[in-house]
Protein backbone atom coordinates (compact mmCIF):
# COMPACT_ATOMS: atom_id res chain seq x y z
CA UNK A 1 0.00 0.00 0.00
CA UNK A 2 2.55 2.18 0.46
CA UNK A 3 4.27 1.79 -2.83
CA UNK A 4 0.99 2.94 -4.13
CA UNK A 5 0.84 6.12 -2.13
CA UNK A 6 4.57 7.54 -2.62
CA UNK A 7 3.28 10.77 -1.58
CA UNK A 8 1.31 9.91 1.53
CA UNK A 9 3.54 12.77 3.28
CA UNK A 10 3.07 15.43 0.86
CA UNK A 11 0.38 17.80 1.96
CA UNK A 12 -0.21 19.07 -1.13
CA UNK A 13 -1.38 15.91 -2.48
CA UNK A 14 -4.11 15.98 0.26
CA UNK A 15 -5.25 19.23 -0.21
CA UNK A 16 -6.09 18.48 -3.50
CA UNK A 17 -7.45 15.06 -2.96
CA UNK A 18 -9.68 16.89 -0.17
CA UNK A 19 -10.70 20.01 -2.72
CA UNK A 20 -11.36 16.91 -5.48
CA UNK A 21 -13.80 15.32 -3.39
CA UNK A 22 -15.66 18.25 -1.90
CA UNK A 23 -15.89 19.57 -5.50
CA UNK A 24 -17.51 16.46 -6.49
CA UNK A 25 -20.12 16.23 -3.65
CA UNK A 26 -21.20 19.51 -4.26
CA UNK A 27 -21.69 18.54 -7.83
CA UNK A 28 -23.40 15.72 -7.16
CA UNK A 29 -25.81 17.61 -4.57
CA UNK A 30 -26.66 20.03 -7.36
CA UNK A 31 -27.64 16.99 -9.48
CA UNK A 32 -30.05 15.77 -7.55
CA UNK A 33 -32.04 18.32 -7.53
CA UNK A 34 -34.59 17.17 -9.53
CA UNK A 35 -38.30 17.19 -10.91
CA UNK A 36 -39.56 15.38 -8.42
CA UNK A 37 -38.42 18.72 -6.07
CA UNK A 38 -39.65 20.80 -8.02
CA UNK A 39 -42.69 19.35 -7.67
CA UNK A 40 -43.01 18.79 -3.84
CA UNK A 41 -42.57 22.71 -3.76
CA UNK A 42 -45.20 23.25 -6.36
CA UNK A 43 -47.88 21.12 -4.70
CA UNK A 44 -46.55 22.46 -1.07
CA UNK A 45 -46.90 26.12 -2.37
CA UNK A 46 -50.41 25.24 -3.81
CA UNK A 47 -51.20 24.19 -0.49
CA UNK A 48 -50.27 26.64 2.02
CA UNK A 49 -51.77 29.73 -0.68
CA UNK A 50 -54.93 27.40 -0.40
CA UNK A 51 -54.43 27.97 4.01
CA UNK A 52 -53.99 31.47 3.37
CA UNK A 53 -56.28 32.45 1.52
CA UNK A 54 -58.86 30.46 3.58
CA UNK A 55 -57.87 32.54 6.16
CA UNK A 56 -57.67 35.66 4.48
CA UNK A 57 -61.05 35.50 2.68
CA UNK A 58 -62.90 35.06 5.93
CA UNK A 59 -61.60 37.94 7.17
CA UNK A 60 -62.43 39.88 4.59
CA UNK A 61 -66.15 38.87 4.66
CA UNK A 62 -66.11 39.94 8.05
CA UNK A 63 -64.61 43.79 7.19
CA UNK A 64 -66.74 44.07 4.69
CA UNK A 65 -69.73 42.32 6.43
CA UNK A 66 -69.67 45.73 8.38
CA UNK A 67 -70.42 47.46 4.90
CA UNK A 68 -72.96 44.86 3.38
CA UNK A 69 -73.99 42.25 5.76
CA UNK A 70 -77.19 40.84 3.96
CA UNK A 71 -74.85 39.98 0.51
CA UNK A 72 -72.51 38.36 2.58
CA UNK A 73 -74.23 36.19 3.75
CA UNK A 74 -76.18 35.34 1.38
CA UNK A 75 -73.45 34.80 -0.74
CA UNK A 76 -71.62 31.40 -1.38
CA UNK A 77 -67.76 30.93 -0.97
CA UNK A 78 -67.34 30.69 -4.61
CA UNK A 79 -65.52 34.25 -6.01
CA UNK A 80 -66.92 36.36 -3.16
CA UNK A 81 -63.45 38.18 -3.72
CA UNK A 82 -64.48 38.90 -7.48
CA UNK A 83 -67.19 39.95 -6.91
CA UNK A 84 -67.45 42.34 -4.06
CA UNK A 85 -64.78 44.41 -5.99
CA UNK A 86 -66.36 44.40 -9.12
CA UNK A 87 -70.25 45.55 -8.36
CA UNK A 88 -71.35 48.24 -6.08
CA UNK A 89 -73.21 47.71 -2.98
CA UNK A 90 -76.85 48.87 -4.46
CA UNK A 91 -75.94 46.27 -7.49
CA UNK A 92 -75.47 43.70 -5.30
CA UNK A 93 -78.37 44.55 -2.60
CA UNK A 94 -80.62 44.30 -5.85
CA UNK A 95 -79.30 40.84 -6.85
CA UNK A 96 -80.47 39.48 -3.91
CA UNK A 97 -84.04 41.76 -3.78
CA UNK A 98 -82.84 44.13 -0.60
CA UNK A 99 -83.73 47.59 -1.34
CA UNK A 100 -82.15 48.62 1.79
CA UNK A 101 -79.10 47.36 3.86
CA UNK A 102 -78.35 47.08 7.40
CA UNK A 103 -74.99 48.19 6.93
CA UNK A 104 -73.08 51.05 7.76
CA UNK A 105 -72.14 53.46 4.51
CA UNK A 106 -68.51 53.47 5.24
CA UNK A 107 -66.34 56.59 4.33
CA UNK A 108 -64.17 56.73 1.04
CA UNK A 109 -61.06 55.83 2.85
CA UNK A 110 -62.51 53.09 5.08
CA UNK A 111 -64.22 51.42 2.57
CA UNK A 112 -61.01 51.49 0.01
CA UNK A 113 -58.73 49.97 2.69
CA UNK A 114 -61.03 47.20 2.81
CA UNK A 115 -61.25 47.07 -1.35
CA UNK A 116 -57.46 47.19 -1.35
CA UNK A 117 -57.24 44.13 0.85
CA UNK A 118 -59.56 42.52 -1.52
CA UNK A 119 -57.47 43.08 -4.39
CA UNK A 120 -54.45 41.44 -2.90
CA UNK A 121 -56.70 38.16 -1.82
CA UNK A 122 -57.47 38.56 -5.56
CA UNK A 123 -53.98 38.67 -6.57
CA UNK A 124 -53.02 35.89 -3.97
CA UNK A 125 -56.11 33.50 -5.89
CA UNK A 126 -54.42 34.19 -9.35
CA UNK A 127 -51.09 33.23 -7.93
CA UNK A 128 -52.76 30.15 -6.69
CA UNK A 129 -54.13 29.35 -9.88
CA UNK A 130 -50.84 30.18 -12.26
CA UNK A 131 -48.96 27.64 -9.72
CA UNK A 132 -51.77 25.24 -10.69
CA UNK A 133 -50.83 25.35 -14.07
CA UNK A 134 -47.14 25.53 -14.26
CA UNK A 135 -47.60 22.11 -11.48
CA UNK A 136 -49.89 20.87 -14.73
CA UNK A 137 -46.70 21.34 -17.35
CA UNK A 138 -44.34 20.16 -14.89
CA UNK A 139 -46.24 17.14 -14.80
CA UNK A 140 -47.02 16.36 -18.08
CA UNK A 141 -43.52 16.87 -18.65
CA UNK A 142 -42.53 14.33 -15.87
CA UNK A 143 -44.87 11.75 -15.29
CA UNK A 144 -47.77 11.89 -17.96
CA UNK A 145 -49.58 8.69 -17.43
CA UNK A 146 -50.02 9.54 -13.91
CA UNK A 147 -51.12 12.68 -14.41
CA UNK A 148 -53.87 11.75 -16.62
CA UNK A 149 -55.04 9.24 -14.12
CA UNK A 150 -55.01 10.62 -11.25
CA UNK A 151 -55.82 14.17 -12.03
CA UNK A 152 -52.78 17.37 -11.38
CA UNK A 153 -53.52 17.58 -7.78
CA UNK A 154 -54.11 13.85 -6.72
CA UNK A 155 -50.94 12.94 -8.89
CA UNK A 156 -48.67 15.49 -7.52
CA UNK A 157 -50.03 14.87 -3.35
CA UNK A 158 -48.87 11.09 -4.12
CA UNK A 159 -45.69 11.91 -5.69
CA UNK A 160 -44.76 14.45 -3.13
CA UNK A 161 -45.89 11.94 -0.24
CA UNK A 162 -43.32 9.20 -1.90
CA UNK A 163 -40.43 11.78 -2.50
CA UNK A 164 -39.72 10.82 -6.30
CA UNK A 165 -40.88 9.10 -9.36
CA UNK A 166 -38.46 6.49 -8.57
CA UNK A 167 -40.04 5.72 -5.37
CA UNK A 168 -43.76 5.99 -6.87
CA UNK A 169 -42.91 3.25 -9.47
CA UNK A 170 -41.40 0.63 -7.05
CA UNK A 171 -44.29 1.07 -4.35
CA UNK A 172 -47.25 -1.84 -4.60
CA UNK A 173 -50.79 -0.99 -5.54
CA UNK A 174 -51.73 -1.71 -1.93
CA UNK A 175 -49.34 0.94 -0.55
CA UNK A 176 -50.58 3.71 -3.25
CA UNK A 177 -54.16 2.60 -1.86
CA UNK A 178 -53.91 4.25 1.35
CA UNK A 179 -51.37 6.79 1.59
CA UNK A 180 -52.21 9.61 3.26
CA UNK A 181 -54.15 7.33 5.63
CA UNK A 182 -50.93 6.63 8.03
CA UNK A 183 -52.87 7.73 11.00
CA UNK A 184 -56.14 4.91 10.28
CA UNK A 185 -53.25 2.19 9.33
CA UNK A 186 -51.41 2.25 12.33
CA UNK A 187 -54.34 2.55 14.19
CA UNK A 188 -55.14 -0.49 12.54
CA UNK A 189 -52.42 -2.68 13.15
CA UNK A 190 -52.17 -1.28 17.35
CA UNK A 191 -55.83 -1.95 18.01
CA UNK A 192 -57.04 -3.81 15.28
CA UNK A 193 -59.62 -1.18 14.15
CA UNK A 194 -60.65 -1.69 10.91
CA UNK A 195 -57.49 -0.60 8.29
CA UNK A 196 -57.89 2.13 5.80
CA UNK A 197 -60.02 1.78 2.47
CA UNK A 198 -58.33 4.64 0.64
CA UNK A 199 -56.24 8.19 1.46
CA UNK A 200 -55.46 10.54 -0.67
CA UNK A 201 -57.14 9.07 -3.32
CA UNK A 202 -60.43 9.20 -1.79
CA UNK A 203 -61.31 12.74 -3.49
CA UNK A 204 -60.62 11.23 -6.95
CA UNK A 205 -63.73 11.51 -9.04
CA UNK A 206 -63.28 7.97 -10.26
CA UNK A 207 -63.76 6.93 -6.20
CA UNK A 208 -66.32 9.58 -5.24
CA UNK A 209 -68.67 8.58 -7.85
CA UNK A 210 -69.31 5.09 -6.72
CA UNK A 211 -71.49 3.97 -4.02
CA UNK A 212 -70.29 3.97 -0.19
CA UNK A 213 -69.44 -0.05 -0.76
CA UNK A 214 -68.29 0.47 -3.98
CA UNK A 215 -65.26 3.13 -3.27
CA UNK A 216 -62.73 0.60 -1.21
CA UNK A 217 -62.62 -1.71 -4.57
CA UNK A 218 -62.79 1.40 -6.62
CA UNK A 219 -59.65 2.90 -4.53
CA UNK A 220 -57.53 -0.21 -5.00
CA UNK A 221 -58.39 -0.57 -8.84
CA UNK A 222 -57.47 2.58 -9.46
CA UNK A 223 -53.89 2.34 -7.22
CA UNK A 224 -53.79 -0.92 -9.18
CA UNK A 225 -53.23 1.44 -12.63
CA UNK A 226 -51.24 3.89 -11.25
CA UNK A 227 -49.00 1.56 -10.27
CA UNK A 228 -48.29 0.11 -13.62
CA UNK A 229 -48.43 4.00 -15.12
CA UNK A 230 -45.87 5.19 -12.30
CA UNK A 231 -43.53 2.38 -13.95
CA UNK A 232 -43.93 3.35 -17.56
CA UNK A 233 -43.35 7.05 -16.38
CA UNK A 234 -40.56 6.23 -14.58
CA UNK A 235 -38.72 3.78 -17.02
CA UNK A 236 -40.31 6.72 -20.16
CA UNK A 237 -42.46 4.58 -21.60
CA UNK A 238 -44.98 5.37 -23.90
CA UNK A 239 -48.75 7.33 -23.15
CA UNK A 240 -50.81 4.65 -21.92
CA UNK A 241 -52.53 6.20 -19.44
CA UNK A 242 -55.90 6.88 -21.99
CA UNK A 243 -55.95 2.91 -22.57
CA UNK A 244 -55.93 2.35 -18.45
CA UNK A 245 -58.47 5.04 -18.44
CA UNK A 246 -61.01 3.17 -20.06
CA UNK A 247 -59.91 -0.66 -18.85
CA UNK A 248 -60.63 1.00 -15.46
CA UNK A 249 -64.11 2.45 -16.42
CA UNK A 250 -64.75 -0.82 -17.89
CA UNK A 251 -64.45 -2.62 -14.59
CA UNK A 252 -67.36 -0.99 -13.14
CA UNK A 253 -69.90 -0.09 -15.16
CA UNK B 1 -106.36 50.02 28.11
CA UNK B 2 -109.03 48.53 25.86
CA UNK B 3 -109.36 52.57 25.11
CA UNK B 4 -106.22 53.09 24.45
CA UNK B 5 -105.63 50.77 22.23
CA UNK B 6 -109.21 51.43 19.71
CA UNK B 7 -107.64 49.43 16.81
CA UNK B 8 -106.34 46.08 18.80
CA UNK B 9 -108.02 43.93 15.73
CA UNK B 10 -107.28 46.38 12.34
CA UNK B 11 -104.29 44.33 11.17
CA UNK B 12 -103.22 47.22 9.30
CA UNK B 13 -102.37 48.41 12.70
CA UNK B 14 -100.23 45.38 13.53
CA UNK B 15 -98.73 45.38 10.19
CA UNK B 16 -97.70 49.23 10.02
CA UNK B 17 -96.32 48.58 14.04
CA UNK B 18 -94.32 45.92 12.84
CA UNK B 19 -92.51 47.18 9.66
CA UNK B 20 -91.78 50.52 12.16
CA UNK B 21 -89.82 48.58 14.57
CA UNK B 22 -88.15 46.77 12.06
CA UNK B 23 -86.79 49.82 10.22
CA UNK B 24 -85.99 50.89 13.55
CA UNK B 25 -84.43 47.87 14.50
CA UNK B 26 -82.21 48.00 11.31
CA UNK B 27 -81.20 51.71 11.32
CA UNK B 28 -79.85 51.10 15.14
CA UNK B 29 -77.85 48.34 13.83
CA UNK B 30 -76.44 50.44 10.52
CA UNK B 31 -75.71 53.39 13.73
CA UNK B 32 -73.97 50.73 16.11
CA UNK B 33 -71.21 49.86 13.11
CA UNK B 34 -68.24 52.10 14.74
CA UNK B 35 -64.62 53.21 14.30
CA UNK B 36 -64.19 50.16 17.36
CA UNK B 37 -65.32 47.68 14.72
CA UNK B 38 -63.21 48.80 11.92
CA UNK B 39 -60.23 48.74 14.15
CA UNK B 40 -61.01 45.44 15.30
CA UNK B 41 -61.08 44.27 11.75
CA UNK B 42 -57.63 46.13 10.84
CA UNK B 43 -55.52 45.11 13.60
CA UNK B 44 -57.42 41.30 13.08
CA UNK B 45 -56.04 41.47 9.13
CA UNK B 46 -53.08 42.06 10.03
CA UNK B 47 -52.66 39.62 12.21
CA UNK B 48 -53.76 37.20 9.53
CA UNK B 49 -51.68 38.81 6.79
CA UNK B 50 -49.07 38.09 9.43
CA UNK B 51 -49.77 34.21 9.50
CA UNK B 52 -49.78 33.90 5.78
CA UNK B 53 -46.87 35.98 4.95
CA UNK B 54 -44.61 33.93 7.77
CA UNK B 55 -46.26 30.50 6.36
CA UNK B 56 -45.41 31.94 2.41
CA UNK B 57 -42.11 33.12 3.09
CA UNK B 58 -41.07 29.84 4.92
CA UNK B 59 -42.64 28.17 1.81
CA UNK B 60 -40.42 30.22 -0.46
CA UNK B 61 -37.20 30.29 0.84
CA UNK B 62 -37.69 26.01 0.84
CA UNK B 63 -38.30 26.56 -2.94
CA UNK B 64 -36.11 29.07 -3.81
CA UNK B 65 -33.42 27.06 -1.56
CA UNK B 66 -33.27 24.06 -4.65
CA UNK B 67 -31.57 27.13 -6.79
CA UNK B 68 -29.74 29.04 -4.37
CA UNK B 69 -29.17 27.13 -1.32
CA UNK B 70 -25.83 29.37 0.14
CA UNK B 71 -28.01 32.28 0.17
CA UNK B 72 -30.80 31.18 1.65
CA UNK B 73 -28.92 29.78 4.61
CA UNK B 74 -27.14 32.75 5.05
CA UNK B 75 -29.86 35.50 4.65
CA UNK B 76 -31.88 36.30 8.09
CA UNK B 77 -35.95 37.04 7.88
CA UNK B 78 -35.86 40.81 6.83
CA UNK B 79 -36.39 41.73 3.34
CA UNK B 80 -35.58 38.02 1.84
CA UNK B 81 -38.09 38.71 -0.74
CA UNK B 82 -37.29 41.59 -1.99
CA UNK B 83 -33.15 40.60 -2.68
CA UNK B 84 -33.70 37.99 -3.79
CA UNK B 85 -36.56 39.13 -6.58
CA UNK B 86 -33.86 42.16 -7.35
CA UNK B 87 -30.56 40.80 -7.45
CA UNK B 88 -29.43 37.91 -10.00
CA UNK B 89 -28.00 34.56 -8.45
CA UNK B 90 -24.25 35.74 -9.25
CA UNK B 91 -24.68 39.06 -7.55
CA UNK B 92 -25.97 37.40 -4.54
CA UNK B 93 -23.26 34.97 -4.11
CA UNK B 94 -20.49 37.46 -4.55
CA UNK B 95 -21.99 39.21 -2.13
CA UNK B 96 -21.62 36.10 0.29
CA UNK B 97 -17.86 35.68 -1.38
CA UNK B 98 -18.84 32.14 -2.87
CA UNK B 99 -17.92 31.14 -5.96
CA UNK B 100 -20.02 28.34 -7.12
CA UNK B 101 -23.57 27.13 -5.74
CA UNK B 102 -24.46 23.74 -5.08
CA UNK B 103 -28.03 25.05 -6.29
CA UNK B 104 -29.18 23.51 -9.43
CA UNK B 105 -29.36 25.36 -12.36
CA UNK B 106 -33.35 25.62 -12.85
CA UNK B 107 -34.84 26.07 -16.74
CA UNK B 108 -36.28 29.88 -17.10
CA UNK B 109 -39.70 28.55 -16.91
CA UNK B 110 -38.95 26.76 -13.20
CA UNK B 111 -37.15 29.61 -12.40
CA UNK B 112 -39.71 31.98 -13.19
CA UNK B 113 -42.68 29.92 -11.38
CA UNK B 114 -40.63 30.64 -8.15
CA UNK B 115 -40.15 34.44 -8.98
CA UNK B 116 -43.54 34.90 -9.62
CA UNK B 117 -44.51 33.15 -6.28
CA UNK B 118 -42.28 35.69 -4.86
CA UNK B 119 -43.78 38.70 -6.32
CA UNK B 120 -46.84 37.80 -4.61
CA UNK B 121 -45.49 37.06 -1.61
CA UNK B 122 -43.94 41.08 -2.14
CA UNK B 123 -47.74 42.11 -2.81
CA UNK B 124 -48.89 40.66 0.22
CA UNK B 125 -45.94 42.38 2.60
CA UNK B 126 -46.93 45.30 0.42
CA UNK B 127 -50.80 44.92 1.62
CA UNK B 128 -50.08 44.65 5.11
CA UNK B 129 -47.82 48.11 5.42
CA UNK B 130 -50.74 49.75 3.63
CA UNK B 131 -53.40 48.43 5.76
CA UNK B 132 -51.14 49.22 8.98
CA UNK B 133 -51.08 53.03 7.64
CA UNK B 134 -54.59 52.76 7.30
CA UNK B 135 -55.13 51.77 10.67
CA UNK B 136 -52.73 54.24 12.02
CA UNK B 137 -54.50 56.98 10.30
CA UNK B 138 -58.02 55.70 12.35
CA UNK B 139 -56.24 55.00 15.66
CA UNK B 140 -55.02 58.88 15.61
CA UNK B 141 -58.25 60.01 14.60
CA UNK B 142 -60.24 58.00 16.97
CA UNK B 143 -58.29 57.98 20.31
CA UNK B 144 -54.75 60.12 19.37
CA UNK B 145 -54.02 59.87 23.20
CA UNK B 146 -54.17 56.14 23.57
CA UNK B 147 -52.55 55.86 19.86
CA UNK B 148 -49.63 58.45 20.31
CA UNK B 149 -48.74 56.51 24.30
CA UNK B 150 -49.28 52.66 23.31
CA UNK B 151 -47.94 52.75 19.53
CA UNK B 152 -50.72 51.74 16.82
CA UNK B 153 -50.15 48.27 17.08
CA UNK B 154 -50.50 47.75 20.71
CA UNK B 155 -52.93 50.52 21.23
CA UNK B 156 -55.26 48.32 18.55
CA UNK B 157 -54.69 45.27 20.04
CA UNK B 158 -55.78 46.49 23.50
CA UNK B 159 -58.58 48.50 22.02
CA UNK B 160 -59.81 45.50 20.46
CA UNK B 161 -59.34 42.71 22.70
CA UNK B 162 -61.97 45.15 25.41
CA UNK B 163 -64.29 45.79 22.42
CA UNK B 164 -64.77 49.59 22.20
CA UNK B 165 -63.49 52.46 23.35
CA UNK B 166 -66.03 53.40 25.99
CA UNK B 167 -65.29 49.72 27.30
CA UNK B 168 -61.82 51.14 27.33
CA UNK B 169 -62.16 54.38 29.14
CA UNK B 170 -63.96 52.02 32.11
CA UNK B 171 -61.07 49.43 32.70
CA UNK B 172 -59.22 49.78 35.68
CA UNK B 173 -55.29 50.64 34.79
CA UNK B 174 -55.10 47.26 37.16
CA UNK B 175 -57.03 45.53 34.05
CA UNK B 176 -55.17 46.89 30.94
CA UNK B 177 -51.80 45.57 32.84
CA UNK B 178 -52.64 42.23 32.55
CA UNK B 179 -54.62 42.28 28.70
CA UNK B 180 -53.74 39.47 27.25
CA UNK B 181 -52.53 37.53 30.03
CA UNK B 182 -55.44 35.62 30.78
CA UNK B 183 -54.39 32.49 30.85
CA UNK B 184 -52.14 33.29 33.86
CA UNK B 185 -54.56 35.51 35.56
CA UNK B 186 -57.00 32.29 35.59
CA UNK B 187 -54.19 29.95 36.57
CA UNK B 188 -53.57 32.36 39.53
CA UNK B 189 -56.57 32.31 40.71
CA UNK B 190 -56.67 28.92 40.79
CA UNK B 191 -54.07 27.10 41.83
CA UNK B 192 -52.76 30.59 43.79
CA UNK B 193 -49.34 30.58 41.35
CA UNK B 194 -47.80 33.91 40.75
CA UNK B 195 -50.15 36.61 38.86
CA UNK B 196 -49.12 37.71 35.78
CA UNK B 197 -47.56 41.58 35.77
CA UNK B 198 -48.34 42.31 31.97
CA UNK B 199 -49.91 40.75 28.70
CA UNK B 200 -49.91 42.83 25.64
CA UNK B 201 -48.26 45.99 27.26
CA UNK B 202 -45.16 43.53 27.74
CA UNK B 203 -44.05 44.16 23.89
CA UNK B 204 -44.22 47.98 24.54
CA UNK B 205 -40.34 49.63 23.98
CA UNK B 206 -41.23 51.22 27.55
CA UNK B 207 -41.70 48.20 29.19
CA UNK B 208 -39.06 45.93 27.31
CA UNK B 209 -36.14 49.32 28.06
CA UNK B 210 -36.51 48.06 31.88
CA UNK B 211 -34.91 45.32 33.57
CA UNK B 212 -36.45 42.38 34.92
CA UNK B 213 -37.53 42.97 38.66
CA UNK B 214 -38.81 46.52 37.21
CA UNK B 215 -40.54 45.35 34.44
CA UNK B 216 -43.45 45.10 36.31
CA UNK B 217 -43.58 48.40 37.13
CA UNK B 218 -43.08 49.71 33.75
CA UNK B 219 -46.40 48.05 33.11
CA UNK B 220 -48.14 49.11 35.89
CA UNK B 221 -47.33 52.83 35.48
CA UNK B 222 -47.87 52.76 32.15
CA UNK B 223 -51.55 51.21 32.14
CA UNK B 224 -52.14 54.11 34.76
CA UNK B 225 -51.60 56.30 31.92
CA UNK B 226 -53.30 54.21 29.42
CA UNK B 227 -56.20 54.36 31.86
CA UNK B 228 -56.33 58.57 31.88
CA UNK B 229 -55.77 58.22 28.13
CA UNK B 230 -58.64 56.77 26.97
CA UNK B 231 -60.98 58.53 29.21
CA UNK B 232 -59.89 62.21 27.31
CA UNK B 233 -59.96 59.91 24.35
CA UNK B 234 -63.53 58.89 24.41
CA UNK B 235 -64.79 62.10 26.32
CA UNK B 236 -63.08 63.82 23.14
CA UNK B 237 -60.34 65.67 25.16
CA UNK B 238 -57.80 67.27 24.12
CA UNK B 239 -54.19 65.62 23.26
CA UNK B 240 -52.26 65.54 26.76
CA UNK B 241 -50.20 62.00 25.75
CA UNK B 242 -46.73 64.13 25.10
CA UNK B 243 -47.25 65.30 29.11
CA UNK B 244 -48.26 61.94 30.13
CA UNK B 245 -45.49 60.36 28.30
CA UNK B 246 -42.95 62.98 29.67
CA UNK B 247 -44.49 61.94 33.81
CA UNK B 248 -43.82 58.52 32.66
CA UNK B 249 -40.41 58.79 31.33
CA UNK B 250 -39.82 61.20 34.06
CA UNK B 251 -40.80 58.35 36.92
CA UNK B 252 -38.40 55.70 35.60
CA UNK B 253 -35.05 57.52 35.10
Amino acid sequence: VRNILPKLKDKRFFQKLREFNLQMTREKIKASVSEDNLITQSISTIRDLEKSINLLEKRLREWYGLYNPEFTMEMGHLKFTEIILNKSKEQLLSEIHREDSMGADLAKEDLEAVMEFAKSLLQLQKQKADTEQYLERLMKRHCPNINELAGTTIAAELLSHLGSLRKFAITPASTIQILGAEKALFRHLKTGARPPKYGILFSHPFVQEGKRPDQGKRARALADKLAIAARIDFFKGEFLADKLKKQLEGKFS
